[in-house]
């Protein structure tokens, strides 16, 4: 059987788990990684990996069956998407959720005969799945999406900036009594800080006052005024030990009712690689695109319009055999 | 917006949850339960609810838009489910997993003009879903089902047939541990006496034996005697008080990887009416059925073929603003 022939725009940490999860998947080959960067700039860590310029990828139409996009949903995808999707079947994972609604449109236009799949990460996307299969089952009830525990980049960036700071993480981490309240089938109305708390770890200058670091971190609005937050001053050692790696998860309940019954669904994440994950689930959905193209199947398309079929390198009818 | 006209067939447990459903869905209506019973003999608690033999529904084909399956798997639905589809768009959680291609095939040869979701229930059904999703997004990995806490009906009977009991009730329950290990990343291989146990409430004649019910309990062969078995011995008013209910649910994990780095995915149902939710989730996928046959797409079709904007009430673009 011909292999579903894969390229990636943008090698960054999505790039790479796309670049494993293409690797894992016994139907699919990677054909190129496109960058902005010098070509020979990158490393990959297998020689066999075709690095190119993205102004390359052009001319590779007849080469490629699905290209991943796993550049950032600020300055790349509104570029990026609509210009791949005019020349090739694509899979992103567009995240600004507020803006959604806009980048289809202009993916859409350009897919006239392509099929271009979107916000294929996990929220959104897997978690919008959920949300989605929630309110359609039990129509009475609360559907709570919480998040972590895991890394969130923006409020680390934000601590970066404070003077006297060197490095920092932040942790968002769902708040248990919350999580519980919800798992008992109560529907509480929750703020922002009833659900998380903000929890952070920040190395600084020998010299750098901790007391005005801490006060900046806990007063900073948006970020962390809201919150409960906690600061931890520790050591670059133990910084890069234990603060290095990029968890996230979370949780996605609806707490419904039926006649005069309670009635709970859950959907949990626990990801040791928040971008390996990311990039497994493009993966899947690349396998989506590519056979929703060969049946004519053109356009913008989330997770809501692929029947999970489509996302399985099995025979249909063996997946009802073995999985149903 | 005319409403979506439901009829169901078979007003047990899960045609009662059906209802229910029916009810807490603005864009359906019940036009009428078909019942194999004397019609007058049926009681809903609503006296708007027209019951009707089931001989009369064939001449009803343009009353109802979809028809709800709702007898048992092992007499009903291989006869009513093909004899249906031939007439009406139905949906049904026909759960005999061995026999469900056997069973697919057939109703697939009916509905040549109709659509027909077969297996809708949440196992085989949402737990499916996840399943195949699982698989698809994390290639590399173990996916683990547990059951319970919930109450088995066919082990309930088993111990029902014992000399000298009166009444019982059979929780499965899965093993802390187990799953524990599981949410961990591990991939253990398990026997199904690691991963549930079962837990006995048992009701008794006043001069019966404890000590010989017990034994005949914990020994019988496939039902219990593999499995970790405790009995209880209550009396009337306490099974009545605390075991007339019919609670389930379970989960379904993916423990998987990706590089070096572990990630588990879990899905999991907590449910106080077992059936109540069985019956919500025929009606989303009756919504489906609907949406699937108005577009041409006939046959038996499964959960793997269904996209989850089709079991929604809101229009698609409200989704993707609201939910993606």
């Amino acid at each position: 059987m011909q292999k579903i022939r894969i390229g990636i725009v943008g090698y960054g940490n999505v790039g790479k788990g796309a670049a494993l999860a293409v690797e894992a998947s016994s139907d699919m080959e990677l054909k190129a990684i496109f960058t902005r960067r010098d070509p020979k700039a990158v490393k990959t860590g297998n020689s066999h990996i075709q690095i190119l310029s993205i102004d390359s990828a052009a001319s590779m139409t007849d080469d490629i069956d699905v290209m991943l996009l796993c550049g950032g949903s600020a300055a790349d995808l509104p570029e990026q998407g609509p210009y791949f999707a005019s020349m090739f079947n694509t899979v992103d994972s567009y995240d600004t959720h507020a803006k959604i609604p806009e980048y289809m449109a202009a993916v859409d236009s350009a897919a006239k005969n392509t099929t271009a799949i979107i916000s294929a990460g996990w929220d959104p996307g897997l978690f919008s799945m959920m949300r989605t299969l929630y309110e359609s089952v039990l129509p009475r009830g609360e559907t709570y999406t919480f998040w972590g525990k895991g890394v969130s980049q923006g409020h680390s960036d934000a601590i970066r900036q404070i003077d006297g700071v060197t490095h920092a993480v932040q942790y968002t981490i769902p708040i248990d009594s919350a999580v519980e309240a919800v798992r008992s089938g109560e529907t509480p109305v929750f703020s922002a800080k009833d659900k998380m708390k903000r929890n952070c770890y920040v190395v600084i200058k020998p010299d750098a006052d901790k007391t005005r670091i801490e006060n900046a971190i806990i007063t900073m609005p948006h970020y962390f005024a809201d919150y409960d937050t906690s600061v931890n001053f520790i050591g670059i050692e133990e910084f890069t030990k234990n603060h290095s790696e990029m968890p996230h998860g979370g949780m996605v309940l609806r707490s419904g009712s039926t006649g005069k019954n309670k009635q709970v669904m859950e959907f949990s994440l626990n990801l040791e690689s928040n971008p390996e994950f990311t990039g497994s689930i493009i993966v899947a959905y690349a396998r989506a695109a590519y056979k929703m193209a060969k049946e004519g199947l053109y356009g913008a398309k989330t997770v809501f319009d692929v029947p999970l079929s489509y996302l399985s390198d099995k025979d249909r009818m063996l997946l009802i055999k073995d999985l149903l």
